[in-house]
């Protein structure tokens, strides 16, 4: 296949996970993607485990997201370094980094100084909170930003603390959005021949996410409520949302009320209205929620999913993984990294009815720098 | 500015939330976005109401999920219709829909009759499963997914219930995604006159999300537990996660044990070793959070902020919006609608420093017919 990216080169002077999250992106649609690291120790983010796994050098989690680039080491302090990056950076149609505010200054690779040597380059700047204003220099961290956004009183129910998303969902959502601005950008310069600096952040990033909280609380001023019982929504009405059974957990999505009713035969239920179920919502998750723990989840699913009623079963990832509809999805690839294999997830878009794999592994710190520099010696011959 | 996608028609054949997600993206982007709608009731995301509220005959939320787009009213089972729906294929660059398996195959709309119309076309699928396998006909519906997925074992508390993230997480992903593998195609289709066909599922793309997790599960060969106190990421260390204080919360990020417990003077704390804070992170967290209740928010703030600890209060929405680090990003904007006026986030990207709004309100049912076909005759004459 033809990959869409090919030829595009990307320079990542990214750390961790939001930058690197949209390098894996690109590197999966078939960009070139080189880390830029300094010599030796090299991106922060190999040192990050996650459960304390390692694969090599590097963490598990460094080679679940660098899978698939290449890595340059320079150390950017050194002017001879600076002249061999000033010559990668003539070559890169994209760069990105998530230092914080001033860092890429101070280097001399803001995007003034790069646009100089590169005008049709793609910058592209992720940050936690954007570049002025009180939180500019506050750790750009998940959990943190999260916690600022409001986020944090979506999800749980209404007398539990404020619950995080248990993963880093601003780190994620920021590296995606920035692929999406980064091949808007590349699709201009095909056209205008204009490069572009691209500027977020994982706060803006979250906001976004939120966009249907915010606008309803832009127009109703008035902080929503979870519901007290199996909270799917805030914003919804019952029955949605998570419930136990006799041996496991159910989920339910919206319906009405009296569908349910006949499916479940649950006759307290006739009491309410459906015109009851946003305000009453928590009266009649209570009804609910008793009434399914006399049965298993088999039983229920065997009576509402022949009506197409909208229920599903609850899985952790060892039971997702039996399932016959998780195997047809072929998710999983190997990763060949010496006498290690690491099973990761593949990228998750089909292209003319093909999955595609990439078995490279993350780079060790600086393998491809001799390399890199050879090919731009011929160029600048 | 020019906007990256100026030029770019899409025609959006999509409901609810996911497909025209994609499309608010792109339309954001600046393409022309085009949602093709049955007569008189139009897109059945109209009438899907959040916390029943109404911006005009159509809900708030599709206001705010189909801002800056046009409306084409066609009857897909009459051949005059038909026809004018092949002259706009003849002169689009993409397609979205999100129908169930089977469903534009029945209109004869699939990408194999759709790319005699139109070689070059980019045709993008969201489905809830793929095309195929035993779930290939469930409902798509995002908590169902969620919970299939897996996700709901990673947030909230180990002796929680599986808990759902509190929105529409799957159909906000799939849309970003599709996005990305949209413009990606664009891209190849410049250099190479190829078209494509993109597949993707909200199964997909939550498995992706958790590409940490399903990672760590294939190599650990077991299914990790939340923090029983806490949980801000079930493969992570204290003292990660969100505490009650003496008066309201407090987010924690990674930090050295004895550098919190220097900053907050926790003498408890001095019996745990750095090595412990995976191993006994409940324990930890539940020293943890005796000692914060002792204090305020504040008080804990200022004693490790000026550190440099990563530390972060948690804000509701209102509190938020009073914030100066909130104000100074500017992510609001307001869509006129006749005479009503509505609030909602703007694109979370800037380009070149500058944000980029657009007060164009979601069209009438068929808003933009009769404009589009004029157009469309004057190239067929």
């Amino acid at each position: 296949m033809h990959l869409p990216l090919k030829g595009i080169v990307v320079l990542e002077f990214s750390q961790y996970l939001s930058g690197p999250c949209a390098g894996l992106r690109l590197a999966d649609l078939g960009a070139h993607v080189i880390k830029i690291e300094r010599p030796q120790k090299g991106e922060a983010g190999r040192k990050l485990a996650i459960k304390n796994l390692w694969a090599d050098e590097s963490s598990l989690l460094f080679h679940t997201i660098n899978r698939n680039k290449e890595s340059f080491t320079a150390d950017l302090g050194d002017p001879q370094d600076m002249q061999w990056i000033k010559r990668l950076i003539g070559q890169a149609d994209v760069i990105t980094h998530n230092f914080r505010p001033g860092v890429m200054e101070k280097k001399g690779l803001h995007y003034e100084s790069v646009k100089e040597i590169n005008p049709g380059i793609v910058y592209t700047e992720i940050s936690g909170y954007g570049n002025h204003g009180p939180w500019k220099n506050k750790p750009g961290q998940d959990l943190l930003i999260q916690s600022l956004s409001g986020l944090t009183h979506s999800t749980g129910n209404y007398h539990d603390n404020p619950l995080p998303f248990g993963l880093g969902i601003g780190d994620y959502l920021c590296g995606n959005q920035a692929v999406q601005f980064i091949l808007g950008a590349l699709i201009r310069k095909k056209k205008t021949g204009q490069g572009a600096l691209l500027q977020l952040s994982l706060m803006e990033t979250l906001i976004d996410f939120q966009f249907e909280f915010f606008t309803t609380y832009f127009q109703s001023k008035r902080q929503h409520k979870r519901s007290a019982i199996s909270n799917g929504h805030s914003l919804l009405s019952a029955p949605y949302g998570i419930y136990k059974t006799q041996d496991g957990y159910i989920a339910i999505a919206m319906m009405p009320l009296q569908k349910l009713n006949a499916a479940i035969d649950c006759e307290a239920l006739t009491q309410f209205e459906e015109e009851d179920t946003f305000k009453k919502r928590d009266e009649i998750k209570a009804v609910i929620s008793t009434h399914l723990l006399t049965g298993t989840t088999t039983s229920w699913l065997k009576k509402t999913q022949p009506l197409d009623l909208w229920v599903m079963p609850v899985l952790n990832w060892q039971e997702l993984k039996e399932k016959q509809g998780y195997k047809i999805l072929e998710m999983e690839q190997q990763i060949h990294l010496d006498d290690i294999e690491i099973t990761t997830t593949r990228c998750p878009v089909r292209i003319n009815g093909q999955i595609f794999l990439s078995g490279k592994p993350a780079p060790q710190v600086g393998q491809h720098t001799e390399h890199i520099k050879a090919a731009l010696s011929l160029k600048y011959e």
